[in-house]
């Protein structure tokens, strides 16, 4: 008789520190999701929610864990579970995976690779490990490997040699707009190098300002033979290996578009900022322009219309054009909007300021009190409905410092963080193709702040194509000044540009969070001082 | 003939990723401010500034570090150089001292023990290195360590296993109120145990949230002989060697007041984020309250009153105490003081948000419209003269939430960011009995926002000594909720506090920085997820 072994990926969304509540739900798969299943598997630190940060520290937080384990261990009394926790030995935490069977701890294994590079602090909490892992489990020999063991050869090739048949991996791998393919490509090499199947579980959902994108999969007879679950989606599937061959029930591989694939993550980690932090919805200023109609777009998307404000709030440079395209956008999404002029408190406040700014002269000062006059009207909003005010920087602004703190920045939640302009626009686009959402003219139009008379963000700064291709240089690629006048750019450009991105930190450190989607956000991922004399040197 | 030898130590402030400004610095120490010398020492990382954070990562930081060491290792011929900088080597990057002598390398010393713990994260930068490094140099043999090395009895004991007499480790050590207690024991033990000499040096300075104090010693004759420089204070100061024992002119060793301390760490912190960032002066709104109160004495104590503007922003809640304490201590310092009514502005708002406040209650939403008011007033005179807002929220209030985002929360500079309110009544103590600074009555009144008629901190907080006892607990401690109600704090004064601290995360995380000055800062000391949901089992 054939070995044969079902194996049930429970990719799922999970609350970072909300121990009982995610051990609740694993409980709830066991008994009701995945019937006929020999193992369910849950992801690399399921039970915490990833990543804990400093909770993990507490004392308070590895007990309620190990009252949880406790749970799951009993639990396994016909179907095995894997999950992934934090594991305490003295002074030691481990990253750790326990495989519990018939109510008892099968195995135990703990992460060897820790990331400590973008955005992990893997070792700041956690002690690596040396020890490989190969279980027996009805007949088979399984490999046990957590998410970045498997971006080096040797875990992998540990597992095997230890006689390890098939390869479990949990994971807790963020999204980036690259991340997918490379993913893949690892997984195949590793399937066609050991000739083990390979099974890669990975979370969703949406943590602060990183988003996960699932996409877990399974890569068998050699790189050959490949199955996926769905990306940005809670899925609990089970699948079948006779002897080493998947019987998959038909293959859901499909390269995804990337576009879509940033749309969707947006959407999710709007959605889950917003509910798992318990608004009651969002509120966002609409100016007619893009950034914020593609993301009034994605909010609607994420948590319904009815959940969605929008407020439009003209002044004297706002144009007739803005206001009847945010109306149009508004009325297109079918959300609440207001509009409300900042003429009244704009002059309050001018009356009270113009004696002190007496024998100076119009500057940025005026504009920004401007968009500081909005962000008054939106929080008092957000205050009194306890709706989340969303604002619309997108990564382009951010890194020049083209918005106002406590202006257009005020919010908790910035939607297009980390999105290049240009991405805004192919963002906006293909929003489209789904169902109408974007008036074409907001599209179209030259993007203007309409802090002054017939302003244009062309007039401060250059292209956009230009500038996005400058800053990716300087920012994600850490290209120097020499460097980037080698590649062409002018050099009056890049010196003023680099000294936007170097002076603006100040900013960027109080700016909201929002969805890192690619390689290298402002966030965790970039981690400047504000205080430096680093640029200096280049700015002229 | 006996041995002598004289080692200078530079405790100089640095700005970080002034590559080339530091090393002219060095250049100019070693030339003229320390003559008949044998070795000049500076501090770790001292060529690039500690922390350099990710500017580390760049080609181009690189490149000039190597520029910058060739001139300092030309600059040896005479007087030995020990500095510390970066070093690259393939992939690693090593956290090094090189030893400069008659133009040559004599010796280059990676550190062995990488903090990643608290504030720290150099594991994400640096290679931990294995190897031991003592130096011949003027018939002595000379130990070298790196800051973190000697938090350990091994790398002390192998430089002495390998023949070293006197140990020389340069530091980048960062402030807290208990901190120098902890290195002056911590070398005296190593002192005692092994009979070298040691030779401290730290740097001072701001950076960012982190205060260098400096407190630069030598610890000799097995502890019982002590040299210290002075703490927040740049000084070059050569100490003679005769064979083992320190002949040094008078030890100026002495225990400061830790409140005494505290103050110096607040006045050079605020000094530099101002001056290194270089604003043109500093701004805030005074209160009347002792927050304002003190944040402006230290103000004026950095900067001189000069440069220090103030204003007070009076709504129909204020006091006529308030205002009247407010114009005193604005006179009594000297510095330019401005009375801003919020009246209009905030009636102008109310007027336009009343329709869409239909048949909702007075909340806090109108308390915080005020505050955001006085923000906008403040941020305009900022922008118009390029004076830093400094903040005035103490530590237990970002800790609870009880400050307005955007509104009291804005301005660049949060002095008393990590001072606990019942630390901020002994620092106004303290800082009037150096002279006049804060009115008596500003210390003696009951704490008040003056958002509502009648208001009282305590009306919606427990007592401040309470409060703060709690919170050690909570925040600096992690003690569970349990543990807390175990040491007789009442139940629902513990919820309802522990609850607070959770939901605010939101708000600390756009709050400005500040100096750190506890063992645990809300900072990179304390990294907690916003999205959470590990409190809630704590709240009822």
């Amino acid at each position: 008789m054939s070995r044969k072994l079902n194996i049930s990926l429970a990719q799922l969304n999970w609350l970072v520190g909300d121990i009982e509540g995610n051990c609740d739900r694993m409980l709830q798969v066991v008994s009701e999701q995945a019937p006929n299943t020999d193992i369910v598997m849950f992801s690399e630190l399921s039970l915490t929610g990833y990543p804990p940060e400093d909770l993990i520290f507490r004392a308070d937080f590895e007990d309620r864990c190990l009252v949880q384990l406790d749970r799951l261990q009993k639990a396994s009394q016909e179907t095995a579970i894997i999950v992934g926790h934090p594991w305490y030995e003295g002074d030691d935490i481990y990253n750790a995976l326990s495989f519990f069977y018939q109510g008892k701890l099968h195995a135990r294994y703990f992460k060897q690779e820790l990331p400590n590079y973008g955005v992990f602090d893997e070792p700041r909490y956690f002690t690596a490990d040396e020890k490989t892992c190969v279980v027996e489990f009805k007949g088979y020999q399984l490999g046990l490997l957590i998410c970045e063991d498997i971006w080096y050869d040797e875990p992998v090739d540990a597992v095997k040699g230890a006689g390890a048949e098939i390869l479990l991996t949990i994971n807790a791998s963020p999204y980036d707009i690259n991340k997918e393919h490379i993913r893949t490509d690892l997984l195949v090499d590793h399937c066609k190098r050991t000739h083990m199947p390979i099974v890669y579980l990975n979370q969703v959902g949406g943590q602060d300002e990183l988003v996960f994108d699932g996409g877990s999969k399974i890569i068998a007879n050699k790189g050959k033979q490949t199955f996926k679950l769905e990306e940005f989606k809670e899925q609990v599937i089970t699948v079948q290996f006779d002897e080493l061959a998947l019987v998959s029930e038909g293959s859901v591989f499909i390269e995804n578009d990337p576009v879509a694939q940033v749309y969707q993550a947006l959407v999710m980690s709007t959605r889950d900022y917003i509910n798992k932090n318990g608004f009651n919805g969002a509120i966002l200023g609409l100016s007619g322009g893009i950034d914020s109609g593609l993301t009034v777009a994605i909010a609607v998307d994420a948590i319904g219309k009815e959940h969605v404000q929008a407020v439009m709030m003209p002044f004297r440079y706002t144009s007739e054009m803005s206001i009847h395209d945010a109306k149009e956008q508004a009325d297109l999404l079918g959300v609440e909007f207001d509009i409300v002029s900042i003429e009244p408190m704009f002059d309050a406040f001018m009356a009270q300021l113009t004696p002190m700014f007496e024998g100076t002269a119009v500057d940025t000062t005026e504009e920004n009190l401007q968009a500081r006059c909005r962000a008054v009207i939106l929080m008092a909003m957000s205050n009194k409905r306890r709706r989340l005010v969303l604002t619309t920087s997108n990564k382009s602004e951010s890194a020049v410092g083209y918005s106002t703190l406590y202006g257009d920045m005020a919010g908790g939640f910035d939607v297009l963080k980390d999105v290049p302009k240009t991405l805004v626009f192919e963002l906006a686009k293909y929003r489209n193709t789904i169902s109408p959402a974007i008036p074409q003219r907001v599209i179209d139009r030259p993007p203007s702040a309409e802090l002054a008379p017939g302003q244009l963000d062309q007039d401060s700064l250059p292209p956009y194509d230009v500038l996005d291709a400058l800053l990716e240089g300087y920012v994600e690629k850490d290209l120097s000044v020499n460097d980037l006048i080698k590649l062409g750019f002018d050099k009056d450009v890049v010196r003023k540009v680099v000294r936007l991105v170097d002076i603006n930190e100040y900013k960027r450190r109080q700016a909201p969070v929002g969805p890192r989607i690619t390689m290298r956000n402002f966030g965790k991922d970039r981690r400047y001082p504000i205080t430096s004399g680093f640029g200096r040197k280049n700015w002229s």
